[in-house]
């Protein structure tokens, strides 16, 4: 197929495939009824932007963002690292409830991270410690467009000075706000100007 | 969490997701209108069914299931070996259109079966060779709820000989037939009356 | 880099890497006598043609093979499908001994036969059911070099017929014998005078 | 088997396995002379102390460091993002010599990076950015044994603040040294009186 067409079919998918909106953050430890609406407040927005949610199909922060998408009508995927519902109830101790469609990766909790990123058009942090600072980092990695939901705790505070240490342009773009409903319109306003132009991971070493 | 207590939690969980079917089967090689046309009403089936449809995001017959399903109103969810949709498209010359949600496992042809197997209810071989057997393969050993569309060549023909050679018990149970209507109503009927009690994949050697 | 010294690049690699011989059979169920000793005896000769022994780090078949190969020197990689030593004797309850490394994929057991695959410049099929079938099935559609045991039960006896019924040609080639030294001989002079030409699983559909 | 005798064996086990190393650190940029010759005299110090080293099988510092393994004569693992040699070499510019087992995991630069991390029974970071940052984040949320190879530049200098920022604790513990030969002794050190007893990455959530 020459090269020209296939631009255009991607752009023809693009046009008529929801986007996905991956939500990272704390899993577990003692969440406050502020962070857990802030991160219910972004499932919403997702939602009512006409956008899928992708989680990791965990408890804590993602979950209260998977719940808010779906109460306002989204579809909601979760990426397991369980091989199986029953492995994903009892090994993971993880919720089945607010996602439409569960898909079981059997690869572990860092393994499916990178299935949720690279199915994500953008990626969102929340809250979150080292899994989520692994998760940041592979995104900024492979140049996607991550949006950063200020005033979570964790290391949102902090990746200001992160990007500033690893002096690697990746193509990655990073957009803050403290405001769910303020960010998600400032990454979907990116994208579609800017961002869907090499929304890849990166295909080689660079 | 006690025993009883995870137990009820799963079947809440079962009562409330739609149920997931995989659909396996050529992806290449020269498909007959009929052939095309039964895989297009196998996805209708599911639609209607209020089930959802997973296929690994390929041309051939799954994408003529997707097809079906799509325009059903049913969701349609493609696992795709590619990284991302840039390689997708470009690597491994897939559709776009007719799937709600790719998933990008970036794990390559095989390696995103596995992903495909675990995450479906039940798994429908259509047609399919060498690549489909190994799926075939896989669900069984895992001890998936298996249907074979009849008639619709490759394998498929193939498979109760192939079963009697393998001597195993692994829980699989595989139902047969040559209507899709009828076939996705057996397995529904077989699925919630006696295997979502063992739907889960083996976890250890049996 | 210009093409044709990529290529050289790939043949120096050829010469200076032993080639990796994958053993891909029964994990579990009775195994006689004579079946454990021609695995051993199959080990061996794989390391005394100076090759690397890939498994599945599981018991059974294939352990007898690391076995006959540790005892006569050569280098064992068990491929698990354990996130860790731990969940690999506890869960898996597999082995630890005759193997030099043991690469944790956690990917579960069918997970990583796609890596054990991939890694292995040719596979033998020793006894093995449903897994095995699929182990096979997978190899065989990404035109791998596959030497089959004969005599050693399972599927081995009808590789032939289900060849026959696959009718694709995927650049697989197919070695037969009973005796596990003539097998590796076999197999190594093919590989060397014409299988290293196309030894990659495919890249695309075919 | 009970909880005893199957600790034992884990011991067994370790006892006659080869303890091995990962290698992480800059795959790609200007590299000094300086910073090539200390990864050089780090896989140096692995072989000698008997120990096998793992690498991602990159270019960069971690090909010095298995040069210098593989110099000394030591065995040494790269586990490749690629689906086969022929990829490893055209897709991923990799290099194909000093390591003695490729094992094409086919899932891409950062899946692969997981299998690396729950294969080394301790990690070393050398140099290194965006990519860096996220494996050393994985390899500290599954509470690996990690060594900080200080004055190579990159993220080395930040992880003192990167771990008061991220506040969990993970069982993880790390050991900073500029001296690759001081930093292996202190790491086999601890690993053999403490870390050996928890040094599995975690199986749920934390």
């Amino acid at each position: 197929m020459p090269e020209d067409v296939r631009h255009e079919t991607i752009l023809f998918g693009r046009q008529n495939m929801k986007l996905k909106i991956g939500v990272m953050g704390s899993a577990t430890g003692t969440l406050s009824k502020t962070r857990k609406r802030i991160a219910y407040e972004l499932g919403l927005a997702i939602a009512q932007n006409d956008c899928i949610t992708i989680t990791g199909a965990c408890p804590g922060l993602p979950l209260q963002s998977a719940k808010g998408a779906h109460e306002a009508g989204g579809i909601v995927i979760g990426i397991s690292p369980a091989l199986s519902e029953w492995e994903h109830v009892n090994r993971y101790d993880s919720p089945l409830e607010y996602h439409d469609v569960l898909i079981f990766t059997g690869s572990g909790l860092m393994g499916r991270e990178v299935v949720n990123i690279r199915s994500s058009d953008a990626v969102i942090i929340i809250g979150g410690r080292s899994g989520t600072l692994g998760e940041f980092s592979i995104a900024y990695d492979e140049g996607k467009l991550i949006g950063v939901l200020i005033g979570t705790g964790g290391i949102t505070s902090e990746i200001k000075n992160i990007v500033k240490i690893i002096k690697k342009r990746t193509g990655s773009e990073i957009i803050y706000d403290r405001d769910p409903r303020i960010l998600i319109k400032k990454l979907l306003d990116y994208y579609r100007k800017e961002h869907h132009k090499h929304p890849s991971v990166h295909h080689a070493y660079t």
